[in-house]
C-alpha cells in the first residue's frame, strides 16, 4: 500500500516518569510502574495523538508495565482500546546489570563520578553484570521463560541494546509497516533511540546525546522503501526541545 | 504437555456491570465502558485468580472494551499486564440488532412483553436486523474493517452468537489449551455461555437458562483430550449461584 500522505506510519512514545526515576534509581528491567505524573504525561500523549486525528491498525509494546500501562493509557484517549498490541521483550529498556535499584549517588559512591558517566554516556561500554544466580536475573522471571536464557542480557551497553532490538524491528515491525499498517510503539528512552538512530541513520557517536522527551509522541511518515519523509513531535519541535532539556535538567535521563 | 493438576487450563471470566448495563437497556456490540461497580467487580475477580496462585500463559478477550477493561484489571491484580493479549470479535458479545440502545420499558411498548421474552430466552430466534445503513451497524466500525462484511452480525440469536464464537475455540483456543498453554478469557454473557454450552455438552434448551455470573472466575481442568476433569468458580459455589440470583434479580442479564 501507499503511504497514507495525512497519517503517519509509526508514531513512537517513550513511558512517562515512572516511581524509580522519581527516586533517580536506575531501572532497566525492574518493573516499577508509572508515578502519577508518567501517566499524565500518557494521557498527554494520547491526546495529542487523538488532536492530530491519527490512526492505528497495530500497537507494540515491551514486557515493562511502565510501557504497557502507556500504551493502555494511550489505547482509552484515543478510543481504540481494542486497537491490537504486540509485546515483545526486545523493546525492553536498556539492561543496566549490577547498577539496576541503585540511585546515582550510591552508584558514584561505589564506583567513582568518572565511571559512572562512562556507563551511562558510552556507547559501548556495559555496566557490571547481574550474577545469573541474582534473584533480579531475568532467567528467574517466568515472563521470559520462552526466551533462551543465553539471550537474556545481565547488562547491556547501549550498543548491546541496539542489537537486541534491531532483530524485533527486522522481524516483526518492518514487515508490518511494508504491509502497509500504521503501528504506535510505546516503549523506552533506550529501544526508542534504537529506532530512531536505524530510522535516521545516526552515528553511535551522537545517538548517546539524543534524548527523546517522556510522553511526546515522535512521528514518522516513510515511503515504501521505509525512508524518513517527514519526522515530527506532535507537540512541536520547541515544546519536545524544552521537555528534552527539563528531563535532562532534573536528572530524568536515568534509564 | 500433561495438564498441571495445580492450575486449572482455563478461566473464563465475564465482564462487570456496564454503564447501560445500570440503565438496564440492551448493549450487544454497542461498545459501553464498565460502570464504577464494573471495575471493582474485575478487580474482585482479580483477587480471587491471584488468591488461587494461578498463572496463565496467555489471555483472550473480545473487541469490546468491557471486556478488555476486565481484562488490563485483572491482569494488573494478578501482576501480568506483560501477558500476551489477542483480541478476537468472535468473542464479542450476542448481537442484539434493532433492540440495541433500547431499554426494556421502550422495547416492549414497542413490541409487546412476550415477544420480547423470545427474543431474549428463545435459543434461535433473533430480534429484528439492525439496518446495513444504521450508523452502529458494525461494518461502519473501523475496528471490525478486516473481517469479510458477510461474516459481520446486524442481529443474532443465541444460536447464532454460538456459532460465530465456535470457530474462534476451535482455530485459536483449542490449538493452544493443546500446547498446554493455560489461558484466561475475559468475555460476555453469551459468548461464554457458548464455550461452557460447549465443554459441558448442554443443550440447546438448558443453555438459555444458564447464568454466568459477572465478575466471578469460573475455572476448567481439562484432560489432554479437553474433557472436563473439573470445574469450579473460585469463589464458591454458593457464592457464584448467589451473584447469579442477584444478577438475574436486577434484570443484569440484559446482554
Amino acid at each position: 500500500m501507499p503511504p497514507d500522505s495525512t497519517n503517519p506510519n509509526l508514531v513512537l512514545v517513550r513511558h512517562g516518569q515512572s516511581q524509580w526515576n522519581l527516586e533517580n534509581r536506575f531501572t532497566g528491567w525492574i518493573d516499577v510502574d508509572l508515578s502519577e505524573r508518567g501517566q499524565a504525561e500518557a494521557r498527554s500523549a494520547g491526546r495529542q495523538i487523538h488532536e492530530a486525528g491519527i490512526e492505528f491498525d497495530a500497537a507494540w509494546t515491551s514486557l515493562l508495565q511502565r510501557a504497557i500501562h502507556t500504551l493502555w493509557i494511550i489505547l482509552d484517549e484515543i478510543d481504540a482500546p481494542w486497537l491490537d498490541v504486540r509485546r515483545d521483550w526486545r523493546l525492553n529498556e536498556r539492561h543496566y546489570g549490577a547498577l539496576q535499584g541503585l540511585n546515582k549517588a550510591e552508584t558514584a559512591a561505589e564506583h567513582g563520578d568518572e565511571q559512572v558517566h562512562i556507563w551511562r554516556r558510552s556507547y559501548d561500554i556495559p555496566p557490571p553484570a547481574l550474577d545469573e544466580n541474582h534473584p533480579e536475573h531475568p532467567r528467574r522471571d517466568r515472563r521470559y521463560r520462552h526466551i533462551p536464557t543465553t539471550d537474556l542480557p545481565a547488562t547491556e551497553s547501549l550498543k548491546l541494546t541496539l542489537e537486541r532490538v534491531m532483530p524485533c524491528w527486522q522481524e516483526e515491525i518492518v514487515p508490518a509497516l511494508l504491509d502497509g499498517q500504521r503501528l504506535l510503539i510505546a516503549a523506552h528512552g533506550n529501544s526508542i533511540r534504537a529506532i530512531v538512530k536505524h530510522l535516521e541513520s545516526i552515528s553511535d557517536e551522537e545517538i548517546t546525546g539524543l534524548n527523546v522527551p517522556t510522553g511526546m509522541p515522535l512521528a514518522y511518515t516513510l515511503d515504501s522503501d521505509l525512508n524518513v519523509l517527514d519526522r515530527r513531535y506532535l507537540a512541536g519541535e520547541e515544546a519536545a526541545a524544552e521537555a528534552a532539556a527539563a528531563v535532562a535538567a532534573q536528572g530524568r535521563a536515568t534509564p
